[in-house]
């Protein structure tokens, strides 16, 4: 069988099942979840790592090496912060065809270390080799107090809440790709979710604080994402379409797809996570930023995603998300595992 | 300028002084080590992380999946070894292309986790994304009990020495890429150093405890390791070439090459390292592998090695190791940084 017949998740499930059953010593949380976590003396730590590749995950004809820099990094820390844990060290394994610009290279580090001043991160080491073409392998390396959030914790009854708007980045890829024109406002929004996502790690450790245990960032797309978390816990959902939060500059600019971007665009980094009612509520006046009830946690056969229209409608989708090798309706190359 | 005009060490000085500046905590050891050090509340932290991208650092003609998995575990270890660490979680970034056998990457990933059985270490998570070839991107963290070894660590009047045998990768690599034909013995030896490297994790830990503070592993080749050590350190070397240990399977397979691989021929994942004479005379009896004393260190230019045959007389070497981006004088497709 290829990789592309099994997909991308049902290899990391085959190659997650030999990793376990060689390992010396149980991890707090397992392959599969946004980070790996285990005890140490010095508490809780956490581990991720994401790689981006050229003219799969991004394309130089859109982005700047500064920009691809802060996302490279971006992604990774999203990563520990769907964990609810405080991101402190990155490894930097840089693949670089040999005629690439030296001034590109600062320029794609500076992207890096803007990111990384902003949440005291320190970039410890890596490594530069030859390859190809551009391949950008990050490892983040955190710790947490306490709680951290995992995929597997949501329970029937809690609420389903997400930070922020769904479904820009994906817009923004479409209008950098297509070569869409909007007015300047739209654009520079657009580009920005697409290319400069912001990392949600304030907010993921106050999640934790303030007692929410499932969460996962949206990388792959809010119907992906949500099933996972959900398979992860053993649980169904219903989510309400017409609570998804989608921004005005995405709803007017892709008046036919916004819906359909919000739920498997991909790329959002934002925090999707689950609390009961009392926790929800509670959180949604001390994080820093717009927060949505988009849904609730129900017994249902493992990751079913049953969706609403504003009517309390089923609707049917027919792309759940994004698979890396799965079959692809579109050829645009700009996607983060 | 180009990447490929600067070279390999000079782009990761720059990167290393972007990373520095935005740096917002001192780490004990920094970008240009094999690993990077910082102190936590539970001791000495190691990170390190190392790529091996198709065509580069290795063909799939030569290798078995399984070695694959095996090497770019091993490469890792050896940073790690090379510090004096104790290696404790793998991550592991795929990328890869979707017509790749399902069965291949099991293979692969049972040849880690083989090795990661051998020294106690958790294959605790990564990521598999797309690619047009593979890249096998592999971060490693651990911890070090106390003293720790590093490139800068060096002093005048310190001897040199070596772990075990060098240039048998190479030779392997010479074999398998011109399909040099060996007795069965020597055919296997050079196989196994190439493509199976026994990273010197014990051996690691056991220099550290003993007293040695300098060492690294020979990666790239003794020559221009033992130059990047000195560089490091601020001191010169004087290499004796008739003491370095070389495998008597090399020296009859090369009988033109074989010093030349020893010295250029890389990725022998030995531990070179310095210490007084009175700190290596008590080591070569606790270490469990041959161990040879190949030169001195002297005050002179930084970095500055000169090689000196049985008479003392002093030797000009072409080539001093690999530039992942500098001019090469062969083809082949196999080394590592």
């Amino acid at each position: 069988m290829k990789v592309s017949e099994l997909g991308e998740f049902g290899l990391i499930e085959l190659l997650a099942e030999i990793a376990t059953k060689s390992r010396p010593k149980p991890l707090l949380v397992d392959i599969g979840d946004d980070a790996a976590a285990w005890s140490s003396e010095a508490g809780v730590q956490l581990a991720t790592s994401d790689a981006l590749i050229q003219d799969v995950h991004f394309t130089l004809s859109t982005t700047t090496w500064r920009e691809l820099g802060w996302k490279a990094l971006a992604v990774n820390l999203s990563d520990i912060a769907a964990m609810g844990g405080v991101p402190q060290y990155a490894l930097i394994s840089l693949g670089l065809p040999g005629d690439i610009d030296v001034e590109h290279m600062a320029q794609l580090y500076q992207g890096m270390a803007e990111l990384a001043r902003r949440f005291d991160v320190a970039i410890a080491g890596g490594d530069v080799v030859a390859a190809p073409s551009v391949v950008l392998s990050l490892a983040v390396i955190g710790s947490a107090q306490g709680n951290i959030l995992t995929r597997a914790a949501a329970s029937p009854g809690d609420q389903i809440a997400v930070t922020g708007y769904l479904g820009a980045s994906g817009g923004g890829m479409a209008m950098l790709t297509r070569e869409l024109q909007f007015d300047e406002e739209t654009t520079t929004y657009l580009r920005q979710a697409h290319l400069k996502p912001y990392p949600r790690v304030v907010e993921g450790q106050l999640l934790a604080r303030h007692g929410v245990r499932a969460a996962i960032d949206v990388s792959d797309g809010l119907a992906s994402d949500l099933a996972k978390l959900c398979k992860a816990s053993k649980v169904g959902a219903r989510l309400f379409l017409d609570q998804i939060p989608i921004h005005p500059s995405v709803r007017n600019s892709f008046k036919e797809d916004y819906l359909k971007l919000a739920l498997a665009g991909g790329e959002d980094y934002e925090l999707l996570f689950t609390g009961s009612p009392e926790v929800v509520d509670r959180l949604r006046g001390s994080l820093p930023c717009p927060t949505s009830v988009i849904g609730e946690i129900v017994s249902d056969e493992p990751g079913k995603i049953m969706l609403l229209d504003e009517h309390g409608e089923e609707i049917k989708l027919e792309k759940e998300g994004w698979d890396h090798f799965g079959p692809r309706d579109k050829s645009e190359a700009s996607q983060s595992g």
